[in-house]
């Protein structure tokens, strides 16, 4: 059966944005749709045309025999000024602020497109990088790791607090928490990450970035390679700064638990995102 | 500017596709694309058609003023069965066995692109039940209940294990799992339930069913209803299986240990899905 153009570019909108960073043949397409493969290219010109032009992504065509097309996420600033402003202002509401300085995100955790929309523009900074795997702690940076994960085609591995049997063997270090400098343990299943894996390491928060600092000593234990290190809200103004390359999305400053005060702005990530990080 | 007719379809695709169960008017595609809304309800036909006919979903159009379309999810079975398929003979190694019975899903549930997935299918199953909300246990099951949620258009609740700072005041029960038999302390920021609710309880491995039973007792403290129960994997042939309805896309029997043998098949996803759960 034959496919009408309207029909294939519905199709191939769906499948692109399903199949990120994968090579996809125009053989596979034409197959697909039963048409030639000059109707094939024709289609997905008008489809880098309009992901371009809507800000939904980037269509890369690789020529020759062994070629096709790739889809990269790239979240225009004109969609994602807006929605990091928003967030801004969800976040600077005083009753989120928690004892110790802690804000209470769980709500703008807990939605799945606040979450979906923070990872593809997080990915849209690393979707030209050489990226084998995210890595995040549990509990409350699994969504957003995935979210971005699925963007860029990688698995995502989880380190926990404590080691659980359905984990199998397990290589645990011990960090110091940057803003409460406790000794705490970090685990992470033998099996889930190869050596010399490239890895981008994401959270939802980072205050004197100790857990991020935890990560990348048990990354060493891998003979893995920090990639990147991206987060959704940084503390600022944090003395000890513990990490320096980064990306954040949203940044919080003057924190005042007694006076419930938070300044909420922008985070580096339009600053940083062109330049390799 | 104005759009042409291919440039809008793959933009209300894309948009759609990120947008499920939400009302979109008619006049916010007619001036996004300044567009008759004659030519959007022609476009809105192409793509009902072709998101039935290849298994992405279906639209439903809303007559009236206060009218417009809502997409919802819908993988069909000649998708999801070979899909399930081949996750069964994933799951069937024999290396995946550890103490006690249970299985290392990790690769697995680390991979975006198998819990995306997992997640359509479990989401057709109730993309037109009235669901308020999504509610899994930390860690294993948040990507699926993410993946799950993000289709049906509801957040995501995670009961947690131990209270922490930043979840604010907690609502705690005890319960008993059905395996070991252990007493465990279940715990769930008690901003992040609205009384009523109607929740679907998202898993990834249900063994006698303990976990999910303790959910349902803290549902009880927070007068929210159980709408549905679903898991990735279920393991069979357990004596006293404390959770009857439930829907399952795997289902494991005859795992024996010490000789390394697991049999794998399709859960009752494929019977039940039909009829309300």
């Amino acid at each position: 059966m034959k496919f009408r153009r309207s029909e294939r570019l519905v199709d191939m909108t769906t499948y692109l944005l399903e199949h990120p960073r994968q090579l996809i043949p125009l053989t596979y397409f034409a197959e697909r749709y039963s048409s030639a493969k000059s109707s094939i290219s024709e289609d997905l010109g008008i489809l880098k045309e309009t992901f371009e032009h809507r800000g939904i992504g980037t269509l890369q065509t690789i020529p020759g025999a062994a070629g096709g097309v790739k889809f990269f996420v790239k979240v225009s600033d004109e969609e994602s000024k807006p929605f990091v402003q928003q967030l801004c202002e969800m976040i600077a509401k005083p009753d989120r602020l928690l004892p110790g300085g802690y804000l209470y995100l769980t709500d703008i955790l807990g939605n799945p497109s606040i979450v979906q929309k923070a990872g593809r523009i997080i990915a849209s900074a690393y979707a030209a990088s050489s990226i084998d795997v995210v890595m995040t702690v549990a509990t409350k940076g699994i969504p957003l790791a995935y979210a971005v994960a699925s963007q860029l085609n990688v698995p995502v591995v989880i380190v926990r607090r404590d080691s659980k049997v359905t984990e199998g063997p397990t290589v645990s270090i011990n960090y110091v928490s940057g803003s409460t400098k406790r000794i705490q343990p970090m685990v992470l299943s033998k099996r889930s990450l190869a050596e010399g894996s490239k890895v981008l390491i994401v959270d939802d928060f980072m205050k004197a970035g100790g857990t991020v600092m935890g990560m990348k000593s048990l990354l060493e234990e891998f003979k893995a390679i920090v990639a990147g290190i991206a987060v959704l809200v940084e503390a600022e103004k944090i003395e000890e700064r513990l990490v320096d390359e980064y990306i954040s999305l949203i940044q919080l400053s003057d924190v005042d638990v007694r006076e419930k005060r938070i300044n909420v702005k922008e985070g580096n990530y339009f600053l940083k995102k062109g330049r390799g990080k």
